[in-house]
């Protein structure tokens, strides 16, 4: 068994986030890519609470949770920092890493759920893009300081998926008129050296993907 | 200004996980009672996402979220461990945090909400006590190895604060015929030496206090 493994999907903003985090600090592991109809039985032994995806198997133990691997990583391994240094920088990105993962269950309910539950999902996203086109007003592109980091691989949610959601659902909610700063950033964002080195999926098909499921559920 | 200052309600299990870390660590700190009918502007201009507590303001700049602020006071103060030392410990800490503080929405919307979204989140609190109910199996006392520390801290919501709501209430979710080794758990958390020296507000009180919200909301 190689000794650091990955069980993840090839669509998933978190199982992205993980391989972002190894690829950053130059970790050879094996990727494995799970069925999310059949899950295999290593994963649900190796994270019997959530049975989700991404789970890193580092020496036969398997860590859990997206930012929890991120900060482990950091700590295990050598090569260039996920979590700057200054303590309270690193509060700083924790706290941006967990609002963003705080509104996890809203974005997706915004494109996967109707009526009323898609209603509050909407208002509560649209929160979340009000506080984050504040954050990035005055042409600031990164959550802490000058290094790209924890809460900038945290946002691959919202500066990637989410617009491969709108496509999908054709739910559009970000618009450059409502959150211009948003948009400007997040132009930048999808651009800049650090996520062009370490591209998530195609494109192209992960829309196909996003589509297929979007359908899939309003067949039901 | 003193050095370090903590902004907080007496009643909020997440205000007094950080006056824990404070005084486990033995630092000096400068409490304020926060109004949540009337916040200060100190809090607002502090927290102006979340709006709200606690806030941890430390030579001057504002630390918010309670996990954050704990991980924050473990890296900037002298004194006993909050987090363990090995990285691994460290993401099992964190992982049973999240899984904690992942569920205060539900546990709040258990003993204040009615109807489906009552029902809904009643599910979800059960699912929870069915985790911690296996996870405290074999008489397991403490989350990560032997030293009380982050996920023990977070578990306040679950060992001091859910039997208060629960009286408060009068929704009981936690029997011991259902969750056994949870309720064994929880018997021994109570008393023991690290919750007792670093006690929450008295119970009669904090029960007065959210029977009284019961009551306020239940007469809207």
């Amino acid at each position: 068994m190689a000794q650091v493994k990955l069980l993840g999907f090839w669509y998933s903003p978190f199982s992205h986030r993980v391989e972002w985090a190894l690829k950053i600090k130059g970790v050879e592991y094996e990727y494995t890519e799970e069925d999310r109809n059949n899950k295999s039985s290593l994963l649900l032994e190796s994270n019997p609470v959530h049975k989700k995806v991404p789970v890193l198997i580092h020496n036969g133990k398997p860590i859990c949770e997206s930012l929890v691997i991120l900060e482990y990583i950091d700590e295990t391994f050598e090569g260039p920092s996920i979590l700057p240094k200054d303590p309270y920088d690193r509060a700083l990105a924790r706290f941006w890493a967990k609002f963003l993962d705080d509104k996890v269950t809203a974005v997706v309910k915004t494109f996967l759920r109707k009526g009323e539950e898609q209603e509050k999902a909407k208002e509560e996203v649209c929160e979340m893009l009000k506080v984050l086109d504040n954050e990035f007003k005055d042409n600031k592109k990164l959550f802490v300081a000058d290094n790209f980091g924890l809460a900038d691989m945290a946002a691959n949610l919202v500066g990637l998926w989410l617009g491969v959601f709108q496509e999908a659902s054709g739910v559009v909610l970000v618009t450059s008129e409502k959150f211009s700063n948003f948009c400007a950033w997040r132009d930048e964002y999808i651009n800049c050296t650090q996520v062009k080195k370490y591209l998530p999926p195609r494109r192209d098909e992960l829309l196909a993907f996003y589509q297929a499921r979007v359908q899939a559920i309003a067949s039901k």
